[in-house]
C-alpha cells in the first residue's frame, strides 16, 4: 500500500501514512492535540482542519458550510488520505465558557433604542425650587408639586415615608433636591414621587423572572439601559415540590403559602446580595422591579392562594395583579420601589410567556411562528401578528437538571455536551468551565439522550440495553444506567450516570412539550411543517443543540435554520418592560390577544402525549431526518 | 310704712311685706325656693316670675324681652313691691345638663340631605358574579372588575391584602360577595376595592378633630349619615406641651416626633375603644376616617417634622397631605380604611379652620362675616362668599381649661357659670351635672373673669384687689387669688380659686383673639362694627356667654343677635366631608380661596395685642355697652 506524506501546520511536523488513513489518525500519530468531542463520529464538527492537496477525500462534510469547504476545511475524522497533503490545524478551542447563568446576560441587547427620558417609567432628576419667604410661603409639598408641574409632570399622591422626609431634604439640598419619579406615561404626565434626596441618584432597576426551577435577575442601569449584572439560582421552593402542582398542594397546607413566599423571597434577596457584592451597587438604588413568572409562581410570590389553579375550571386569583411596593413584598430594594407584575393569560400561561412573546417578537411575525418555553411547564404559543393560541403542559423540571439523579444547573462542572462512540460506547464530554464534572445540565441531558438513542444504547422505547458488552451500561441502584463519567474523573469521586428513571423523566418531559404544540397546531388546523420559525425560550433554551433536540423528538423535524434559540425570553421581556412603558403596554396587548387552549378539556392532549413517549415518536415518519440517521446506525450494527 | 299682701302661686302661700320689698325677698320670706345664680344682681335673668297687679315696680328688665314684659314677667331681684300683687313662680330649672363632650354631638344635623349612594365616597354593596367554568375561565380579579364595571364603577388598583383574600371569599360567598368600595366621584366612577366579605357589611365612618387641647371623634353611620356616638378627650400630647409651639419644640428633640405621634394615636384609639364599648360597633367596621386639625396637629399625627412651622418664614411640610391608610397611621379601624386629611391654608390656619368655615357656611355668606375658632390657636376668618382673609394668633389653652390652676374641661364637676355679688363678693356657681365642683371650665372662666371685673374684684389691668374686706380675696401660693369655692363645698376638699397668674393667662388669650380679628379687619379696610355675623366655633364655643365674652373684650361689642355659637365646627366640617364628596371638594375650594395674613410680618399685631391687654381694652370706647355697665358699678361704689 502506498504511503503519503502529511505536512502538519503550524507545527512543522510531518508524518507518512498509508492510503485510507484518516487525517485525525495522522494528527494523533504526529503526537499533536486534536479536539474530538464526539469521539470521531463525524457529528460534532469540532475537528475541522484545512486540508490542501489532491490527497484528501471527504466522506462527510456535516456541519461544514459550502464556503467552509471552498476554504479547504475538512472534518479530520471523516476525511481519508489518498495522497500527499498539507493539513493546517486551527488553534484548538479551549473547552471553557463563561458561566451560563450569571454572565451571559451581559451580551443582551435591547431591540429598541433606549432613551431614558422618553421611555423610562422611573426617572431621577435634580430640580430647582425657589426658596420660601414670608411673601412666598407655600408649603413644601405644594412648592415641589409646582416645580414638577413646570417640568411637565402631574404629581400624584406622595407616599407618607417620602412626605415625612421632604422638609428636611429640601432644606439640606438647599432647595435643589434630587427626586425619583415613577412616571405613568413618559416623558411627562402623571407621576408618583417615590424618593427625594440631597445627593445625586443613579437609579437602577431589576428585571426578574421567577421560574418554577430557576429564578433569574438582571440588574439594569436605568440611565444607560444596560444590564449591569445578572444572577440566577434555583428557586428555593424546589425543596417543597419540583413542579407547580406539588407547590400548589404544599401551599394549601398550614402556613404552606407563607413558607413558599418566604422561600422565593429568600432566593431573590440572595441574588440581590450576590449582585450587590459583585457590583458594589447598593440594593437601595434599585427603584423599580419588573416581574415575569408563570401564574403559580406569581401567586406564590404575591401570597395569593393558588389552589384554584389546579382544580377545574383552573381559575387564577389574578392574571393582571398589577403594581405593589417592594416593601409590601419584602424585597430588599428601595422600599417604595414599584414592583410591576407582568400580566398572564391563564392558570398555566403566565407572565413568563407574555414577556417571552414580547422578547421573541412573535407578536409582529408575518409568517406562522411557534414559540416554545422549554421550561418546567412547557408553554407554547402558535401564531402570527394577527392571532395567537397558547397552551401549557406540565413537562416537569428534567430539562432544568432537576428530577434527574445527576442533574444540575448549567454552571461550572456541568456536563453540557456528550458524544458517544458508536463502537465502544465510550463518551466524550464537554464540561462548563473545563473543570472536572459534577453533574449533567439540561443541554447535556438532551445531548446524552440523543447520543444513547442514536448509538443504540437505549432503544426507541427508552430501555437501556444491558447486553452491549460495555462497562458503561450496568444495573445500578435505580435500575439500568449508563455511566457517563467514572468516579476518578469527577469532582466528588462518584460516578455520574443516567438512570432508567432519568430517561423516563426526560421522555415524559419531551413528550409533553411535543404533544403541546402538536395539539395547538391541530386546534387551529395548521400543519407543523408549515411553521416558518421556531422561537425557543426558556432558561437553558439558548444552549439546546437543535440536532439532538430533534433526534429525541423534543422539537419538530424542520430545517435547522428555522430554529432560533433565544435563551431566557421571560427575563428579557421583563427587562424590556422595565425600561419602556411602550414595551409594557405591548405585553398587556399580547396578554389580551392570546387565546388559551385548555389541554385538559378532553383526551386530545393525553393521546398526543402517549404517542410521543417514544424516541423520537411512535410515528417515526414525523421525523424523517432522525429516521434516516437511526436506520443507518442500526443497519450498520445489524451487519 | 304700708304693708302689702303677696299671693304666691302655685304654692297657695302668701306673705305681707312692706313697701319697697323685692319680690325675691318676699319669696324667701315665704320659705320658697328661688334660683338666683347671679346672687340677685339683675344680670342672669334666671329669677324671673310673673307679677300680676299694680304693685310691682320693675327697676330693671335686663334679659327680658318686650313680650316677656307684656306677659307679666319681672325679675324678682329687680322688682319692688308697692302694692298687693300675685306672683307666679315658674318651675325652677334643674341645674344639670348633659355632658358637653360626649353626647352633644347626637343633636347634630347635616346641612344637606344625605343620600349614601349619591354622596358617600365609601360604599358597601352586595354583587352577583357568574361562577367560572371551563368556557368562562376569567381569573377572579377580572371577573370582579367586570361585575363592578357593569354597575358603573371603574375599579382601580386592588390592595394586596384584599387580593390575597379574594379567591377564598368569592367562593365562600358563592359568588355573591359584599364589597366595600372607595369611590372617587359617586355615584359611580373610579373606585378602589378596599374590602371583600361573605357577610353583609354595615359601614361606619369616623370624623375626627385633633385639637391642640381636645381630640373629638364622631362615629358616623354611613348608611343613614347619622352620628351614632361621639367622644372627646384631652389630647395625650398635652403632657409634652400645652400649645403648638411647645409641641413643635418637643417634636424636634430625639424621638420627640415619634412620641407625640404615639400619644395622639393613643388618645384616638382610646376614644375608639370607648365608642366601641358604648355602641358595640366593632372598630373594624369603620371604613373611612376624615381628619380635621390645625396644621401642627396634622403634622404630628402624620409624623411630619413640624419645626419649620415655627421658624420664619413659617412653612408647613404639607397643607394638603391628602390620603393615607389607617394601617400606615396605626389607627385601630379597618386597616385599609382611607384616612383623608383635610386641607389647611398655612402654618397657623389649618384643616380645623377650613372645616369650620365649611360647617359655619361662611363661604356662602352674603354679608360681612367673622368666623372665630376660640381655641388654643385663636384662628379668625373674615369675609363673605366672595373673599376671605384669615390669620391666627397663639391664644394659649386657657379657654380650654388648661394653663389655669383650677381649670378643667367642660365635663361633670366643672364650674360653667359664676355670678359674683357686687356687695359681698360672694359667688353663686353653676356646676355641670349639678354635683360638687372639681374645677372651672372655659365658659366658667370667662364668666368668672367678667364678674370679677364688673364687680370690681379685679381692676381694668387685671390686678386682684386684696383690700376688699372679703375672705374670697387673699394672697395665695401663686400670688393674689379669688376663691370661687371653699374646700368644704368641693369634690376633693380643696379650695377652687382663680389666681393672678390665671387672670394673666386669660387676659393674654382674650387679647390675642381680639387683636387677631381687629388686625384682620384693618388689613382689608373694614370696620368691626360692620360685621353682620360673628360665627364662633371651637370646642367650647357653644357655651360661651356672649355678654360675658364682650365684657372681658374677647368678642367685639356688637348686638348680641349677631353672634352664633356653633360649637366644634372642625369636627362638624370633618363629618360633612366624610359623608359627601361635594362637601369635600368645597373644603378644597375654601382652602384655596383664603388669603393668609401673617401676623408676625410686622408690629401691627403686637401693638393690637398690647392694647387689648386691658379689660375690656385700653380704648374702652370700643366697648360702649361694657363701659356703661362698668361705670355704673364703679360710680355706685365710689359713692
Amino acid at each position: 500500500m502506498a504511503s503519503h506524506k502529511v505536512q502538519l501546520i503550524p507545527s512543522k511536523k510531518s508524518v507518512e501514512v498509508p492510503t485510507g488513513t484518516l487525517i485525525s489518525e495522522a494528527i494523533h500519530q504526529a503526537g499533536l492535540e486534536l479536539t474530538q468531542p464526539c469521539g470521531g463520529q463525524g457529528r460534532c464538527g469540532r475537528c475541522a482542519v484545512i486540508a490542501e492537496g489532491e490527497g484528501a477525500r471527504r466522506r462527510s462534510t456535516i456541519r461544514l458550510s459550502a464556503s467552509d469547504i471552498d476554504a479547504g476545511y475538512a472534518l479530520s475524522c471523516q476525511t481519508v488520505i489518498e495522497g500527499a497533503i498539507t493539513v493546517t490545524i486551527p488553534e484548538q478551542e479551549k473547552i471553557e465558557r463563561r458561566l451560563v447563568t450569571d454572565k451571559a446576560a451581559r451580551k443582551i441587547e435591547l431591540p429598541f433604542a433606549y432613551d431614558p427620558l422618553a421611555l423610562q417609567t422611573v426617572q431621577a432628576l435634580q430640580i430647582e425650587l425657589p426658596p420660601p419667604s414670608l411673601e412666598d410661603n407655600l408649603d413644601d409639598l405644594t412648592r415641589l408639586r409646582k416645580a414638577l408641574e413646570s417640568l411637565g409632570f402631574t404629581p400624584l399622591h406622595v407616599p407618607l415615608p417620602v412626605l415625612r422626609r421632604l422638609g428636611t431634604l429640601l432644606r439640606e439640598s438647599e432647595w435643589s433636591p434630587w427626586v425619583v419619579l415613577e412616571v405613568q406615561t413618559p416623558p411627562g404626565g402623571a407621576a408618583r414621587l417615590i424618593d427625594v434626596r440631597t445627593d445625586p441618584i443613579h437609579p437602577f432597576g431589576l428585571a426578574l423572572d421567577i421560574g418554577t426551577t430557576t429564578v433569574t435577575v438582571y440588574l439594569i442601569d436605568l440611565l444607560t439601559g444596560e444590564v449591569k449584572n445578572s444572577a440566577a439560582e434555583y428557586n428555593g421552593q424546589i425543596a417543597r415540590g419540583e413542579d407547580v402542582i406539588s407547590r400548589i398542594i404544599y401551599a394549601s397546607k398550614d402556613e404552606g403559602l407563607k413558607k413558599l413566599g418566604a422561600l422565593v423571597r429568600e432566593t431573590i434577596n440572595t441574588l440581590l446580595e450576590r449582585i450587590r457584592k459583585r457590583t458594589g451597587i447598593p440594593t437601595e438604588a434599585i427603584y423599580k422591579v419588573t416581574v415575569a413568572g408563570n401564574t403559580t409562581m406569581m401567586h406564590l410570590f404575591l401570597g395569593l392562594p393558588p389552589e384554584t389553579i389546579r382544580l377545574t375550571p383552573y381559575i387564577p386569583a389574578a392574571n393582571q395583579p398589577s403594581r405593589f411596593t417592594a416593601q409590601e413584598l419584602e424585597l430588599s430594594v428601595y422600599p417604595l420601589a414599584p414592583v410591576d407584575c407582568l400580566p398572564g393569560v391563564a392558570s398555566y400561561v403566565g407572565a413568563d410567556i407574555t414577556a417571552g412573546v414580547l422578547a421573541s417578537n412573535l407578536a409582529e411575525a408575518e409568517s406562522l411562528t411557534l414559540f416554545l418555553d422549554v421550561g418546567t411547564n412547557g408553554e407554547t404559543v402558535l401564531g402570527t401578528h394577527e392571532w395567537m393560541v397558547t397552551c401549557a403542559c406540565s413537562a416537569g423540571p428534567a430539562f432544568e437538571g432537576a428530577g434527574v439523579v445527576d442533574g444540575m444547573r448549567a454552571t461550572t462542572g456541568a456536563i453540557e455536551e456528550v458524544w458517544v462512540n458508536s463502537q465502544t460506547y465510550e463518551p466524550t464530554i464537554r464540561v462548563i468551565g473545563g473543570s472536572k464534572p459534577r453533574g449533567i445540565c439540561g443541554s447535556g441531558l438532551i445531548s446524552l439522550l440523543a447520543e444513547l438513542f442514536v448509538t443504540g444504547v437505549i432503544d426507541r422505547g427508552g430501555q437501556i440495553k444491558l447486553d452491549l458488552n460495555s462497562k458503561r451500561v450496568r444495573e445500578g441502584d435505580h435500575g439500568a444506567e449508563y455511566v457517563v463519567a467514572w468516579g476518578d474523573e469527577t469532582e466528588d469521586g462518584r460516578d455520574i450516570a443516567l438512570t432508567k428513571v432519568d430517561v423516563d423523566n426526560l421522555m415524559r418531559a419531551k413528550a409533553a412539550i411535543y404533544a403541546g404544540f402538536s395539539v395547538l397546531a391541530t386546534s387551529v388546523g395548521v400543519d407543523l411543517a408549515d411553521v416558518q420559525q421556531v422561537l425557543v425560550g426558556g432558561a437553558f433554551g439558548k444552549y439546546i443543540n437543535v440536532e439532538n433536540a430533534i433526534k429525541i423528538g423534543l422539537l419538530p423535524d424542520l430545517p435547522w435554520d428555522r430554529f432560533h434559540f433565544l435563551g431566557n425570553t421571560a427575563v428579557l421581556g421583563s427587562y424590556m418592560a422595565l425600561l419602556s412603558h411602550q414595551a409594557r403596554s405591548q405585553i398587556r396587548d399580547i396578554a389580551e390577544k392570546m387565546t388559551y387552549v385548555e389541554l385538559s378539556a378532553d383526551n386530545t392532549f393525553y393521546d398526543a402525549f402517549t404517542a410521543a413517549l417514544f424516541l423520537p415518536h411512535t410515528e417515526i415518519d414525523r421525523f424523517p431526518s432522525v429516521a434516516e440517521v437511526w436506520e443507518q446506525h442500526n443497519r450498520v450494527k445489524e451487519k
